[in-house]
């Protein structure tokens, strides 16, 4: 198989033909700014890498994999919106740099257009590829509302957490890996152990970017530091650390968490040391090990190719470790 | 056939069946509020009304005018967020009632569940289905888009106006009856020509809907007269009338549509005035009579069952009077 950044390559220049393009311009403008920016297309990579497991060509799945990435990228413009966010990717989201409007309006457009991505498939694999997109699509959101719901509570439980980032993370990342298998006409079990497999991935990658948010290399990262203490935001850290902490420490940490005009510095400095008093990097380190272990396992009972199960293993290694 | 109000009860309880709902309770509310609103129903009913002609159960085509309506629904959903709009079908929008994030969420999750009704249906006419529905979407997008642009010049062709009110009403509108005749796996030239009948028709329902929006009673219309001018609304008829008045009335015309400041009760006053200075009302009044007589020609070229076509001819006329 390629290499991972042929693979990127691939993907990107049939998303730069920009196929479904309207002729109405403004339409595009919002798409055209969101594909420009060329994240590491984890989604359509898994694709191809599901696809290639059974001698196909893997070019085969580039409608799939196109269909994915518009779909994730389409939920990006409305999420921007729904957290009034200024960057993303280190560039003004596309709500900011478009307006609301622009943003609603080429989002719809752009799932639109996913689905219109699916058409490119042979009959029995569209009709398979549809309702796998459905599904995921349909997780997806009840993963954002989910996320939603957690602004207005602190009592959000461990169980309940896992759950929204299954939703929102793992499900579209689970049925890009069952897409590509479908378009390779992989065996049934197989398709199943690679949904798995991106199911537990997915999780083990959102509990991943909760510890990079606070304990990461911001150079790497590419992200501000902390954003998530500064927001408010749930995540798996706080909850665990709710959970673990004595009373005391608790009652500060939801002081900290309630406030809304709190000196920034000040905030991150506390949280991180109540965090480290509970020892909640190691942690969530040890989580996201336990849901990486559990997805290595899916991918053993593959009966497809080693060297492509092999390709997967050693790109979902360098994803978790943010190499890639 | 059944009659009207029995094809509105079948398509109501299906709807209110909600069989897509969702188990994260908030994601349901925007659309349970949408659906319990119960409006004509027109695109499910011309859908039954195309799938009837073939002496199937009608009821086969239930999955599809779901999905329809359900599309139709997420955007008006979307619609009214852009237009920051009040009311609709005279109640506080889904935007108002429950927030933006609701219903730029809800809207997302309803258009989903349109292409998860499609699932219902047996294969080929899933994949037709799929396709027609795809290409609906992205022109009620475009024809939405056109609307915006249209918000910031003063100088829309009539041409453009008519491509805009296409694309975002009566191009959905054709293919409810397309996908109807689809799942009734009528002869292609009837599924075509009751396309291109459903394309007439709805250009000139919008036409009447602009003229209703002025010269219309409060009461059968359901909305507060002059709506269109008070918000500065592109009409086909602000279109005519610049086209046709004198260089002073049309000037006049376009300060009044410029201003923001202006007295309502004035403004309408004064807009009427300059209308029907150049008959716009009648000329308006013949331009969709224009439309409803090609609608018309299309379904005389259909060959199934005469009952049929005169029943969907009956409700047509029922549509643009407003009788229904």
């Amino acid at each position: 198989m390629n290499s991972i950044n042929q693979l990127k390559d691939v993907i990107n220049e049939y998303l730069l033909k920009n196929q479904y393009s309207s002729a109405v311009k403004q339409l595009n403008k919002p798409i055209d700014y969101t594909i420009a920016q060329k994240p590491k297309r984890m989604r359509p990579l898994l694709c191809f890498m599901a696809a290639n497991l059974n001698n196909n060509d893997y070019l085969e799945a580039l409608p799939v994999a196109a269909a994915i990435e518009y779909f994730h990228n389409f939920t990006l413009l409305h999420d921007d919106i729904m957290d009034n966010a200024d960057l993303r990717r280190n560039k003004p989201t596309a709500f900011k740099q478009f307006g609301l409007n622009s943003a609603i309006l080429s989002g719809d457009f752009m799932m639109i257009n996913a689905y219109q991505y699916l058409e490119e498939l042979p009959d029995a694999a569209q009709l398979k590829c549809f309702k796998a997109l459905n599904y995921a699509a349909a997780k997806v959101c009840e993963g954002q509302q989910l996320d939603i719901n957690f602004e207005t509570t602190t009592a959000v439980s461990e169980k309940k957490y896992l759950e929204m980032i299954a939703f929102k993370t793992a499900a579209l990342i689970a049925a890009s890996l069952k897409m590509g298998a479908i378009v390779a006409n992989l065996h049934q079990n197989d398709t199943e152990n690679l949904y798995q497999f991106g199911w537990q991935l997915g999780i083990a990658f959102q509990l991943l970017d909760d510890v990079l948010d606070v304990y990461g290399d911001t150079k790497k990262f590419g992200k501000k530091l902390a954003g998530d203490i500064v927001q408010n935001k749930k995540t798996y850290l706080l909850i665990k650390a709710l959970e673990l902490s004595q009373p005391t420490d608790k009652a500060e940490l939801l002081n900290w968490f309630t406030k809304s005009d709190a000196n920034e510095a000040e905030k991150i400095e506390a949280v991180i040391k109540l965090y480290n008093k509970v020892n909640i990097e190691a942690i969530t380190r040890q989580k996201a090990k336990d849901y990486t272990e559990a997805a290595f396992s899916y991918l053993n009972n593959i009966s497809a190719k080693l060297s492509g199960i092999n390709y997967i293993k050693n790109y979902a290694n360098q994803l978790l470790n943010r190499l890639t």
